[in-house]
C-alpha cells in the first residue's frame, strides 16, 4: 500500500484517485473547492460525474497536510496553474516522492513541455526522485465507470515508470511503458490541436470521411514536427499519439472538439480551458511564423482563431496541401 | 470526357457515378434491379440515400450494352458475386478498359485478395489494360453529399493509377497514389475486422477509451500480419489502414460495426453482407489455426462468432494479450 497525494479535485484527479483506491492504496485528495472536497468524501463528484458512485476519499484543503510523508504526488490541475502550484508542492514536501503528471500541454509562457519543465524545476530538489507522466486516450468519466482504458506511463527512467505502472494497473486500467518523452508529449499536445480542427469540420457540416482525411493528413504534420523535435516517429502510432487522436478527434466529449465546432458555428465559447488553443499559438509563433516548418493544420487554425479567417474558406485552402501520393 | 461503365447500382456504385458525372464524364450504370435503375435515371437512389438529389444517370440492365466501347469499368457489387460478374464482363468487352475496383475483402473461397485475383483472371485477356482499386475512408452517403473525401488509388502501375486519379479528382474528392497493393488490401480487409470488435465493445457498454485501446492494439496485430504478407508497414498508417480504421471503427454507419454491436447484445442480425465475418474466418483458418501467427483480435472474434464464446469473457481475455511496453 503506497501513500499517494492527488493534487486537484477535478475530473482527472478524482478518476486517478478512484483507480488508486480500487487498488487499495492510501489516497488523499488535495483541492481548493470545499464543496467538491465534501462531495468526494461522500463518494461523489457531482460536478463532473453526476450520480456515479466513486470510492469515499480522504480530502484536505491544506497542502502541507496533504503532502505529509507522501510517496507519490499526482498532478491533476489545469495547466495554467501548474507553475505556482508546483512551487508550493516543492516547498512543502517532507518526504521523497515520485511526481505523476496527468496535465497536458506546454508549460505556460514557454516552449517547454510540462514533463520537461517539471524535471528542470525539480533538478536541485532532492525530494523529487523522478517525474512520470500518464498520457493516453482516457476520458475521466469512462475511467470512473471502470471502462477498459490503456494509457502510457512516460518517463526517462524505466524503474520509476514500472513503479507507476504497478501502482495503477488493474483489470480495467492498463499502463504501457513509454520512454520516448518527447514523442509522447508531442502526441498529447497535437491531439488537442487536431481535435479543434475535427470539431470545426463537424461544425461546418462535414462528417466521418472528412474527419478521417484530416486525421490521416495530420499524422504527416505530426511526423514533420516530431522530426524537427528529434522525437521517435513510432511513438505517435501508439497510445500517446494515434490512440489519443482517435479519442479527442471523433468525440464531442472533448473540450477542444467542442471549441472547434463552436468556432465553425460562430458561437461564443464560454471561458474554460482549451489546451489546444494555447498550443496552436505557441507552435505557430515559434515555428511557423519563423519559417522553420510549414505546418498546414496549425497555420489554418491559427488564422481562423486569431486572425478570424472564414472557416470554410480555410478548410478549402487546407485541402490544397494534401499530398498527391501516400 | 471518358466513357465509364459502373457495374452495380448500390450505394458505392451510385456514389462513384455521381462523382464521375460531376466531373463531366460519360457514365452508364449497369444494374439488375429495374426499380433502382429507374430511380437513378431520375437522380435518386432512395434505398440508400433517401431524398438526396443525385445527378440523373444513364442506366441499363443489359451488360453488353453497358460495356459497349467503354474505357473504364467500375466494379461496385457485393464481393460474393464478383467471380461470376467479372467473368461476364470479360466475356462481353469489345474495347480495352481499365478496371476500377471498389469492392473489398478476399476473393470468395480463396485466400487471394480481390485486386490480386482481378489481375490474375485478366492475365490472358488483352482487353484489360490494368486494374486499379480505390480504397479508403469513404462512406457513400457522404460522397453523394459532396463531403471532402480522400481515398487511395491502388495499383502496380503508376501510369494507370494517375489516369484514375485524374478521372475522379475534384474539389471534394481527392485521390492519393498508392503502389503498395498488398498493404492497402490488408488495411481494407482488417478495418472491417476491427470494426466488428469495436462494435462489440460498444454493445458491451464500453466507450471511447476502450475503442481507442482496441484500435491502438489492432495496429500491432495488423503490423504482424503485414510482416508475414511482406507488405509495407507504412501503408497501414495511411488512408487504406488507419484512415479507414477510424471511420469504420468509431461509426455505427458501418455494417461491420453494427454486426459487432448486435453480437454483444445477442441480437439476431439480418442476413446482409458483412465482409469482416468472411475475413475473420479466412484469416483464422489459414493463419491462426495453422499456428503460423497468433492474431489475438481475429482469434477472439472467431471464437465469439463461430464458437459462440461469451463476448465479455472474450474481451477480458483479449486484454491479457495487451503489451506491457509501447
Amino acid at each position: 500500500m503506497a501513500k499517494i497525494t492527488i493534487i486537484g479535485s477535478g475530473a482527472m484527479g478524482s478518476a486517478c484517485a478512484n483507480i488508486l483506491v480500487d487498488n487499495r492504496h492510501d489516497v488523499t485528495i488535495y483541492g481548493i473547492d470545499q464543496n467538491e472536497l465534501d462531495d468526494l468524501q461522500n463518494g461523489k463528484n457531482s460536478k463532473y460525474f453526476g450520480d456515479i458512485e466513486l470510492n469515499k476519499f480522504k480530502t484536505t484543503s491544506n497542502l502541507k497536510e496533504a503532502l505529509d510523508k507522501t510517496e507519490f504526488v499526482v498532478l491533476a490541475i489545469p495547466t495554467k496553474f501548474i507553475a505556482s502550484v508546483y512551487q508550493d508542492i516543492l516547498n512543502n514536501l517532507n518526504s521523497k516522492v515520485v511526481i505523476i503528471n496527468v496535465c497536458k500541454g506546454f508549460w505556460p509562457n514557454t516552449t517547454k513541455s510540462l514533463h520537461a519543465m517539471l524535471k528542470i524545476k525539480a533538478k536541485n530538489n532532492e525530494k523529487i526522485v523522478d517525474v512520470v507522466s500518464l498520457i493516453g486516450p482516457s476520458f475521466a468519466i469512462e475511467i470512473v465507470k471502470r471502462a477498459i482504458t490503456f494509457v502510457d506511463a512516460v518517463g526517462n527512467n524505466i524503474l520509476y515508470i514500472q513503479i507507476v505502472q504497478n501502482l495503477f494497473s488493474n483489470d480495467y486500467f492498463k499502463i504501457l511503458v513509454q520512454t520516448d518523452v518527447k514523442g509522447a508529449e508531442i502526441g498529447s499536445i497535437y491531439k488537442n490541436i487536431i481535435a479543434i480542427a475535427s470539431g470545426m469540420l463537424v461544425g461546418l457540416g462535414y462528417n466521418i470521411n472528412t474527419q478521417a482525411a484530416l486525421i490521416t493528413m495530420s499524422l504527416r504534420e505530426i511526423k514533420k514536427y516530431c522530426n524537427y523535435k528529434k522525437a521517435k516517429i513510432s511513438t505517435i502510432y501508439g497510445l500517446c499519439g494515434l490512440g489519443d487522436l482517435i479519442l479527442t478527434s471523433t468525440s464531442d466529449k472533448s473540450r477542444n472538439f467542442s471549441y472547434g465546432m463552436n468556432l465553425a458555428l460562430n458561437k461564443p465559447y464560454e471561458n474554460i480551458t482549451v489546451e489546444g488553443v494555447a498550443s496552436i499559438k505557441n507552435i505557430y509563433e515559434n515555428i511557423c511564423k519563423k519559417n522553420i516548418l510549414h505546418l498546414p493544420i496549425v497555420t489554418m487554425l491559427y488564422e481562423v482563431i486569431f486572425l478570424h479567417k472564414e472557416p470554410q474558406k480555410s478548410v478549402n485552402e487546407l485541402i490544397k496541401f494534401a499530398p498527391e501520393r501516400e
